[in-house]
């Protein structure tokens, strides 16, 4: 829809958009982690900015606040991403070096760190409780499972304590003769906090939370971008929030076969379900019997377990 | 996982990828549209490739063609997207400008564009078949839907004939007047033909793809998105294309409130799939009795239909 | 350098940064061209917002407005570009479609531009007044050289007029003949005014400005850009606009060779600055007698000029 | 220049571009630093591409190899850097994580890490020659200058080899004790080394080399960059590699009023330059007598000196 010249003058009155329950948090420290902080700095833009701008562009005529969050749910549920752009949040974050690297790996970032070839590194790194300890998963490579008990942990906490002390106080000495601080640097724990300006648009940072807030995102920065979501965005545009739970978080895609395998249960007919299993390769028996070990069925399983469906084969 | 040293004199020996289906047809023109044309002018990698730099990050270590398979299905099914990235495919396009002003919004190619200041416009714009004139679709403010009959259309096409001249007289009379080029191009029509090469990773074609392969995206368009996936990428990467089939063109996403009325339908309860729909909005009447009109309940109608199941309110 | 604890309290009771001058003429058209505008719909930062993102990352101590000037002008010039990046634009744009062609290949921004799929084309097209008609230029196969006479261009002016009443002719017709917006639209002439809102983070808009103000750019845009830098960057960000215009607009760069004649030119040794431009290649003798034409050398003259400098061999 | 159709099967013709000076060294480990490594796993384009590319924007007409250089050469000066674009380079790098974070701040590359939530950490730290430990710069806050001399150099080395041994035991112990690798490695030094799949377009690699090179960088990541740079670059693209250190490793950026006062200088006028100088703020006492000290004059004496020109004020 082109904008009617009417509306210019209309426009042109209109102040700078904000939004009072973010400006009531405005530079307040929300803690992470044992030292770790996130605060927002600035912003531009509301949820209006994002109709505003998809108006200009998908040419919806109405006007209602019911309308707005009908819009701002079909732009999300169709990937009409580029409103979203429109709005861009500021944060001021402190984070270890760690979870910073998994962090820095989205690209669409404007990013100011404090530099430790200009100054001093903060004298903080992150440090784990005795009851803190995790045990590494055996069926996820990635991931932890389970908790080392407290007694154990405690012996690990402690040696942490003891190596932290170790490399600063190595890092400490170079200074003190006179060591460029670029390479008295090197040894510091790669859990040495740093901090940062960090500035993203909204269409990113939904991305960015979509893959930090899994459940697959290492807990450290799960903690950060969980901050960042309910706490920041869920203020900062609440229809887009809401979309966004609904069509992203609380989402679930079916592949084409899937989509094909649930068709055959809803019909009753389980054997044609089994029979798109079996073509796809998913039912093929193990050496010690039952079904071979197959991430694709393990998936399906759980999908069908969540659509409340019986599994058409002898589940895992 | 780290890369063990005796891989490497292994991998150092290790020419370029080719990949001998995509080099048949390299530098070959597909016709698209009545005067447009795609080819492949270089490329780089494979689905090999996307293989090798996930296994850097992902640490698969197992090596079978039948692994990669599964590893690239798995990188696709769960959004790891960086190993598509390492794929780069380089085209030689023919397109008109109205169709390259949608094409152009992907922002992550690289584009050299015939440019209309240096050179005389190609002299050719887009002509309509006296039967391919479409209708304005009623329910889709953005779309086409049916035909207009063909007798009404030969005088439309008879008009787009001597509009198109008619531009192009004027053209060439600015042109032998020695007026700059720049300036002598502004009303040649929007659909003359412009010429580029462009270049992007396939982890972003991919993303071009499903959306401009799509029913929703104009007809010219996903003429090429058709030929771009079908005839090109279909040839270079083809366990990524039957992965992008299946997990991407055919998928199905339940938002959380649709994966909720299936869980409910599935469980036999019909009436909590309606109180879910009813809490949501989607079951307000309208003054003319029945449902209003409701998109977000509409586009779960045609899932659940797609997934065979039986709608619990009175459709729409 | 860190920031300090202390600090925090501090910048958590600062209110987001506002820019009087810039809130002055915020929504307010700048017209452009026959038809064109541009207005500042948005903005995010000031040149403040510059130093505090730089003060985190390259540690300057010192906090007085004086030293903001120097730090901002260190900061462009020495190309440490990411404090401009937190600072954005969302400008409302009127501007024809071929020039908006141009504008679009800068990819780093937000874009949300009207659409003619969804909406009926702006009735409105560029026109030219009969003494705006540009001659070829012939040293500069994509500008323009001088006027044509009024006259002449008279001509021109009536036949565009007449040109764009047919082309809208033909789409209203389609329209009403309930032809697809999406179609309908396919031979209106390219310089057809379209709408966009338009968001670019300052550093990229200073490399869009850089380019597009330049006198190589076409008239057109250049007028656009004219307008954004001189009327609305400059209000916005008056440091970093005044360092802009010091180390980009008003600079002048001098190649490895170029510097090396400089100096000999300097040092009194014209001989040397020949021999270094013949060894370049710089000083063929053409068939015609003179030397042969040679862009780089060209250029390197026209630099000697600008810098009081005799240049040493025969000037083309 | 549009392409011609005469030209099409002729291109069509053509088998992908090859650089035989570059395929000889593919796979090949160029080592850096201790430990460190660079590798060319793949690459896409040549000088002949840029051209190719080029010729379709800009219109060049002519085929030599002598037309080639003297366009890339045009192209690299005049800022046409689309044309770079349509070439990539993919290395395999292992490198410490500290010249890691400075690396991955280029974004505009694509990149696949080794994972250490996947696998174990690469059991390599960068280690330090007793005659390698620098000083910190005093006039520059983020660099080196000089060296420690190697006796105290060798405590320091010893210091550092005790300390990474700790680190390593301790995380070692970690995982003996099944802690999770994702948390096992939070303690490990910061010049732990990884590795690395990085791919980036020639325009974007040049950017990287010209910071990264700058005598300004880190040494670490200088040593990268310049392997980069003089072994892979200067052979793969050897007319744009040339262009590259003419008309950037070599360049000289006079700033407006720097070109002001040289410009004053050639003509014999030192008193014009002084008054230059003096307006803007340069020429101010310092307390203790002479000029107070000022970064951006004391960077026009530099530049001044490398042209040859005697500095028209009492020098720092």
């Amino acid at each position: 829809m082109e904008m009617q010249p009417e509306e210019k003058p209309q426009s042109a009155a209109l102040p700078r958009p904000r939004v009072p329950a973010l400006d009531e948090i405005l530079g307040k420290p929300f803690p992470v982690l044992d030292d770790g902080l996130i605060r927002v700095v600035d912003y531009m833009g509301d949820d209006a900015a994002i109709v505003q701008a998809a108006r200009v562009s998908y040419g919806q005529g109405t006007k209602k606040v019911s309308d707005d969050r009908g819009l701002i749910r079909y732009l999300l549920r169709n990937r009409h991403t580029t409103p979203f752009e429109m709005c861009e949040l500021k944060l001021h974050v402190r984070v270890p070096m760690d979870a910073w690297r998994q962090w820095i790996r989205h690209r669409m970032a404007s990013v100011n760190e404090t530099s430790t070839r200009y100054s001093v590194a903060i004298d903080a790194a992150q440090r784990t409780a005795p009851d803190r300890w995790r045990l590494q998963a055996v069926d996820n490579k990635q991931g932890s499972s389970g908790l080392l008990d407290p007694e154990a942990g405690a012996r690990f906490s402690a040696e942490e304590a003891e190596l932290q002390d170790h490399a600063r106080a190595v890092y400490n000495r170079r200074l003190e003769a006179g060591l460029a601080r670029e390479q008295a640097r090197k040894d510091l724990p790669l859990c040495t906090y740093t901090e940062a300006y960090w500035k993203m648009d909204l269409h990113n940072l939904l991305h960015f939370l979509s893959l930090r807030m899994d459940r697959h995102a290492q807990q450290e920065i799960r903690a950060y971008a969980t901050v960042i979501g309910r706490e920041i965005v869920a203020r900062w545009v609440p229809l887009t929030w809401e979309a966004f739970e609904d069509y992203r978080l609380g989402a679930l895609a079916l592949s084409r076969l899937e989509t094909a395998i649930v068709a055959a249960l809803s019909g009753g007919d389980a054997e044609k379900a089994r029979e798109i299993a079996r073509e796809a390769g998913w039912l093929k028996p193990s050496k010690k019997g039952g079904l071979a070990r197959n991430r694709e069925r393990a998936e399906c399983e759980a999908k069908l377990a969540r659509l409340n469906m019986t599994v058409p084969w002898k589940s895992s």
